[in-house]
C-alpha cells in the first residue's frame, strides 16, 4: 500500500529546519498532519529542558476533541512519559510506537508486574487525549518529544507502513522543533546582552553627566534626538538608513561627552566664562573621548561621532576644522542635537534659550554651523511638536 | 532496483539538523556519501551570501582527484551558477540534475544559441572537476549549493532512482549547512556584542579611575586578581563555578569602584589623611554604585560585588554591616582582591607595601577581615608566583 500523504508531508517537512519561529513551525506540522492524514486529531508533546517537563504545545482537530495548548503537562514521572523515557520498555513496544490496541493485548501477556502498571498508566493517559497512537522523537538519547494521533476519521487502523512512516517524520519535526527552540534562545541572549550593553552604558555615562552639574540629563536627550533625526531623515530621502548606522549612532550619541571624564571638575562646574586656557582644555574632550575608546574595534564607526561632533560645516570647529561633506554624517546629526540640547539647558555663564529662541538661531548658523539637511530635520520635528 | 546505501545516508542525514558546526557537518556528509556510494570523489559548492559567490566548501575523494578546499570559486556568472540559477533552464534537465553523458547529448538538439553556449560551459567545468552528476539545492528560489559527484568505483552509471535520492538529500544537506551557519553567525555576533560590553565596560571604567590619580590601573588588576582567586577556589572545591558566577564577577569587578563618580576630586585626590566628614562621604561609594546599576535587571548578581565589596568577615565593615555568610561570595572575592591591590599601591597618605608584607597582613587579618578560604587562596596564589 502507498501513503498517499507521503509526498506532501514530506515536502511540507524539507523546509522545516530553516523556519525558526518553533510556534509558527509546530502548528503548521500538525495543522498538515490533521488534514492529509484525515484524523479527527493530533497534537505534539514537547520537552521543555529546564523544568523537565513535557507540555502539549499544539493540538489540532475537530472541536471538543482538541485539548487547549499548554494544558497538559506531564512530568518525567508520568507513566507515558516514563514508558518511552526507560529503555528496556522498548521492546515491549513494537519499533517504539505505543498503539492503543495492541498495547492493550500485551497486558494479558507474561510481562513483568511493574510492567504492567506502567503500561496501564501509559494507556490511561492516551485515553484521557483519545489518542491512538503515540510516536516519541529522540535526538540521541533524550526523549524529544511525542506525537499523539487520534482516530483516522474514516474508522480505519494505522496501517504499519503509515506508522513507520510517522516515526520518521516525528523525529524530523522533533529535531527542527528542537532546531529552532535552540535558534530563538540564541536570539534572546543576543537581546538580552545588546540590552545588558545599552543599560550599562547609559548608566555610566549619566553617572559620568552627574558630575557635571549643569548638563543633568544631556546625554539621554542627546541621543533620544539624534536617533529622532536619523530617522526622519532617512524617511525624507526615501531610503532607509542600515540599521547598523542607527546602532552606531545610539551608541556614539550616548558616549560622545564621554571625554569630559578627563576634565577637572573645577572647569566644568565654574560659574562664569572659562578662560582660554580652560576652553582650550574643554576643547579636548572629542579627542579624549575617542581615545579611550580606540582599542574597541566594533566601536570604529561610532568613534566617528565622538570625535567629531564638534566640527562646524564652514570648517569653524573643532579638533579638525573638517568642513562640508568631510564631517561624518553621524557627527553632524550629534552635533545639531547636542547644539540645540546645549542652547535650551541653563548654563553657569547664561540662562538657557526657550525653544522657539534655540531654533530661531539654528535657522540662522544652519548652513554655516550646521549641514543645512540635518537643521531643517530639527526643526521639521520642532514645528511638528515632536520636540 | 533498491538503493542499498539509502537507508544510512538517510540515517547520517536525520541527525544533521542539529549538528551546529557547518564544517564538521559538510566534512561527515561529503565523507559518508564517499564511502556509502562508493563514487570516486564528492564535493560540496556552498554559496557565500555575502559575496555572492560558491565555493567548494569540501571535497574528498581518491589522492590526485581531490580539489583541495576553498581552492574552487564561482561567481554569479560561471556558466555552472547560471545554469542553475537561470529558472528557464531547469525544463533542459532532467529533474534539476545535471548528468554529464545526458547533458552533452542536448547539444545537437535543437535548444537555443545562447542555452547551447551555457551548458557548454557548464560541462567544461564538470570536466574540470572530474564530475558526473552535479545536484543543486534550493531554498525557496535560491540557490544554496551543488553537489558534485564523481565517478562511481565500479564504472557504473548513476541509475534515475539514485539520482532521485540524491536529489532529496541534496536538499537536506544544504537545509542542514544553511542552518548551521545561521546557528554560527548567531553566535558570533553574541561573542563579538560581549565583547563590545566588556571593551566599553573597560574604557569606561578606566577612564573613570584615571580621575582617582592614586588608583590607576587598579580596577584591571583587581578584576584580574579576583577572577583568578575565584578560578582556583572552584578548582580545590571540586565543583567547577558556574560559567555565569565568573561573568558577574567579571562585571562586578569591573565596576565595584563606580560609585567613585560621585565623589569630588578634591577628595579623591587629597593628600594627607581624610577628615571623618570626607571619609564618610567616601565610604557612600559602594552604596552609589549599586543606586547607578539597580535599573539594570540583568546586573542583579554583579550588583552585590559593588554594594557589598567593603564588608568584613566579622561584621566591622560597611555599608550594612554584614558578617560571615551574610556577605555574598562574589563581594568577599573582590574584597580580598581590592585591599590587596589597595595595600600594594601607593597612596596619597603612605606609600605601598611589598607584596610579601602585604600578603604577611592579610594572614594576620585572614578570619577577621576576610573569609579564611578566600584568603588562603590569596595566599596560595602568592607563593605559586601566579600574582
Amino acid at each position: 500500500m502507498g501513503i498517499d500523504y507521503k509526498e506532501e508531508l514530506e515536502g511540507a517537512a524539507k523546509t522545516m529546519i530553516l523556519v525558526h519561529e518553533p510556534d509558527t513551525l509546530i502548528k503548521l506540522i500538525v495543522r498538515t498532519i490533521v488534514q492529509k492524514v484525515g484524523i479527527r486529531h493530533a497534537g505534539i508533546l514537547l520537552h521543555q529542558k529546564d523544568k523537565d517537563t513535557y507540555i502539549l504545545t499544539v493540538s489540532r482537530g475537530t472541536a471538543g476533541l482538541k485539548i487547549p495548548a499548554g494544558f497538559a503537562r506531564m512530568d518525567a514521572d508520568n507513566p507515558l512519559i516514563r514508558f518511552f523515557r526507560e529503555n528496556e520498555n522498548k521492546k515491549l513496544a513494537d519499533d517504539d510506537v505505543i498503539v492503543y490496541e495492541e498495547a492493550r493485548k500485551l497486558l494479558s501477556k507474561n510481562i513483568p508486574q511493574e510492567k504492567i502498571a506502567l503500561l496501564k498508566g501509559a494507556l490511561r493517559q492516551m485515553e484521557i487525549f483519545e489518542t491512538v497512537a503515540c510516536i516519541p522523537s529522540y535526538f540521541r538519547n533524550d526523549l524529544l518529544g511525542i506525537m499523539l494521533l487520534g482516530e483516522k476519521k474514516n474508522g480505519k487502523k494505522f496501517a504499519r507502513e503509515e506508522l513507520n512512516f510517522f516515526v520518521a517524520l516525528t523525529s524530523d519535526v522533533a529535531m527542527a522543533i528542537r532546531n529552532a527552540q535552540l535558534f530563538r534562545e540564541l536570539e534572546m541572549e543576543l537581546d538580552k546582552k545588546e540590552r545588558l550593553f545599552i543599560h550599562t552604558t547609559v548608566a555610566l555615562t549619566a553617572a559620568i553627566d552627574a558630575k557635571d552639574h549643569y548638563t543633568h540629563g544631556h546625554t539621554a536627550r542627546v541621543t533620544d534626538l539624534s536617533l529622532q533625526i536619523a530617522r526622519r531623515l532617512s524617511q525624507k530621502d526615501k531610503k532607509d538608513f542600515d540599521e547598523k548606522f542607527l546602532e552606531h549612532l545610539h551608541i556614539a550619541s550616548l558616549l560622545h561627552d564621554i571625554g569630559k571624564i578627563g576634565i577637572p571638575e573645577s572647569i566644568l562646574n565654574k560659574e562664569g566664562p572659562l578662560t582660554d586656557e580652560e576652553k582650550k582644555k574643554m576643547h579636548e574632550h572629542p579627542i579624549v573621548g575617542s581615545v579611550i575608546l580606540q582599542p574597541i574595534k566594533e566601536l570604529e564607526a561610532a568613534i566617528l561621532g565622538v570625535k567629531y561632533h564638534h566640527e562646524k560645516y564652514d570648517g569653524s570647529g573643532y579638533p579638525e576644522g573638517l568642513r562640508g561633506d568631510q564631517i561624518p554624517l553621524i557627527a553632524s546629526i550629534i552635533s545639531v542635537a547636542d547644539t540645540f540640547d546645549a542652547m535650551t539647558t541653563d548654563r553657569p555663564y547664561r540662562k538657557g534659550l526657550s525653544k522657539d529662541e534655540a531654533i530661531a538661531e539654528v535657522k540662522q548658523v544652519s548652513g554655516k554651523q550646521f549641514d543645512r539637511k540635518i537643521a531643517d530635520t530639527l526643526i521639521e520635528l520642532y514645528q511638528e511638536g515632536k520636540i
